[in-house]
């Protein structure tokens, strides 16, 4: 079958059409790029504190875990992260994951164990679709942000267990979820409500506790909160928060936690320093919510509105996915990293540009940043 | 929904009575343990060089990667690991995801582009059967390692592109697939092979190439390989390894690669140094090859008759669940950490102790954990 080769190029012929061709674009160590594009919202990634501590555990341990978290993969490091994780969170458990793609096909199919029914917001994150999918259960989209609507859902569906999945801060247009109302609609009508929190955890609530906390809904017996572990933390990996029942379920039966490699110990050790210090960082935190403003105001008054972040993504829309994709390259070819997101990594099918805040960028090279964001407008 | 932890707690006792509780057990960074139960099959996760150019890229990059590939993932570490794994395993083109459960639920989905049906061996490993499930293709299951049953599935489905999914080295069992003759099924048929290489590679084939290599088919363009970097090569992560269109194909629509933070670039950098190593390293491999003569000659001696591994994965029948997880808890009183594997983690339904062979075991400590093994039998 050499065919199939062909009918690949012709697949990829089509979407250069479309103008959906993703390339990589391999960064040096220090590329002197301004970061407007990644997740690194407190800048932890390169803290010293978290270098260190991955650096020890890196010496202590060896690279890798060798072997699942249930066989050999297991240290020390991973369960002393997990008790705190879970304080951080506001949950009485923890459990980690490699990535958190896994931990959210872990954590959809997981509450399928006991729900027959899953309502999931149109814009959530592709893990969180690709756990209904796997789950193999009846999957209601709800309109985006709609808490009325899934309120109806539900009530079309009486007398089956539900779980409501959302992401707190949703990943390319940076709106926040309302969760309050939602976890009214869920509770009142015996749903459990998941959260996907990984754009919110290190930048809302208490201490960067997230937007579950946030919302007053952490350590609630009827919610199940995800995140990951390299964004705000500044690492890898994923983690689900739950009631002990629910961890104790995966553990058991989760097959993207049975069946996988642990998270690397230098990682794990190196995501704990980050925590301890986002439980502080509320100077960090300040700076993100100054930028939050400026951003705003500089593209609206250069004619490019967009809503406030809730956390520290917003994007900005373009005419179109060559558009979106010269503005990023310009971006680039003048310093700035800024993200380009195209169908289907939009919900909406629109192209933009994703733009992110990072505490660790200097001021003046954030605001260069956005003059040449405007500067390389199409 | 209080409920739902109630339903858990049933769902808990349930798998309690019938033996299939799983504990995590966490070890300490030196556990002075007598390691057989891990993957770490050539010994490298600790070696000075990995640790060195891991601790080496965790001071130039930071810790995390700070985003998905596509957006700020990629690094040049990323880039050069890639080039030489490609190399490695003798295909055009590889692409690193951040575990090996991504990589192959990519690889699966990914091929069902152009195929409309798979065929999957009865005794695949959780990720590929999810895989084949995400894609949402037809799945026929072939009965175990039978080459003549995939023919006849396939001659029952003339017209229809079909992908062909097997281990080389079957993870539980450690037994090797006929891949020479599965690959004169498939490619006299028009049908793709695929092949989770992750317990083969560093062990079989030239240079520890893998169990593709080993049976002649790298580089066959109509053949797709998947294998781990927490393996043989000591870190972190998956690859696949293919002609270049369908690693284009996966950088543009793989949703488990695009919507997933990087592997961080150090464990990118210690897999990358694990690989030299590997190349170079048939010491370690005739290691392995005389520890397996010698499990088989002693466990069998002693009456538990257990086939010669293939690589470095063997299993032991044990009489239940129960007498399992004692047999395994025995041993790791006694200093040896052995796998123990229950259902659903087995595909035939029973229990058995799992053993790996890791290179870098003293020979002393390896004959000593033979003698615990048969000394702690139910």
């Amino acid at each position: 079958m050499t065919g199939w080769l062909e009918a690949l190029e012709r697949l990829s012929g089509s979407r250069a059409k479309a103008g959906l061709t993703r390339q990589l674009r391999p960064r040096p160590a220090d590329d002197f790029v301004v970061d407007l594009a990644g997740n690194d919202y407190l800048g932890l990634s390169a803290h010293p504190s978290v270098v260190a501590a991955a650096a020890s555990a890196l010496a202590a341990y060896g690279l890798g875990a060798t072997g699942s978290r249930l066989v050999r993969g297991s240290t020390d490091a991973h369960s002393l992260l997990e008790a705190d994780v879970a304080a951080f969170l506001g949950f009485s458990s923890a459990l980690v994951f490699s990535s958190g793609y896994l931990a959210n096909l872990a954590a959809v199919r997981g509450a399928t164990a006991v729900c027959d029914l899953i309502v999931s917001d149109a814009y959530n994150h592709a893990s969180l679709i690709d756990g209904c999918k796997i789950s193999g259960r009846r999957t209601v989209v709800a309109p985006h942000n709609d808490p009325t609507a899934v309120a109806t859902i539900l009530d079309a569906h009486p007398g089956q267990p539900a779980v409501v999945v959302t992401e707190s801060v949703f990943s390319v247009d940076g709106d926040l979820a309302d969760l309050a109302t939602l976890h009214e609609v869920t509770s009142s009508r015996g749903a459990l409500l998941l959260v996907d929190d990984a754009h919110a955890v290190g930048i809302l609530g208490p201490g960067g506790a997230g937007g579950v906390a946030a919302a007053g809904l952490a350590g609630q017996p009827d919610v199940i909160v995800t995140a990951t572990l390299s964004k705000s933390l500044g690492g890898a990996g994923g983690v689900v928060a739950a009631p002990e029942p629910f961890i104790r379920h995966l553990i058991d039966t989760g097959r993207t936690f049975i069946y996988d490699t642990a998270l690397p110990p230098a990682v794990v050790a190196g995501v704990h320093a980050a925590l301890q210090l986002t439980r502080d960082a509320d100077d960090r935190r300040t700076v993100l919510t100054t930028r939050a403003d400026q951003v705003v105001t500089r593209l609206t008054e250069a004619g490019f509105p967009v809503a406030r972040p809730a956390a520290a993504v917003l994007s900005v829309l373009a005419p179109g996915p060559e558009a979106a994709v010269a503005w990023a390259a310009d971006c680039r070819d003048r310093g700035v990293a800024v993200g380009c997101f195209r169908p289907p990594s939009t919900p909406d099918g629109s192209s933009r540009l994703r733009l992110t805040l990072n505490a660790g960028v200097p001021d003046e090279a954030f605001a260069h940043a956005l003059d040449v964001i405007v500067e390389c407008a199409p």
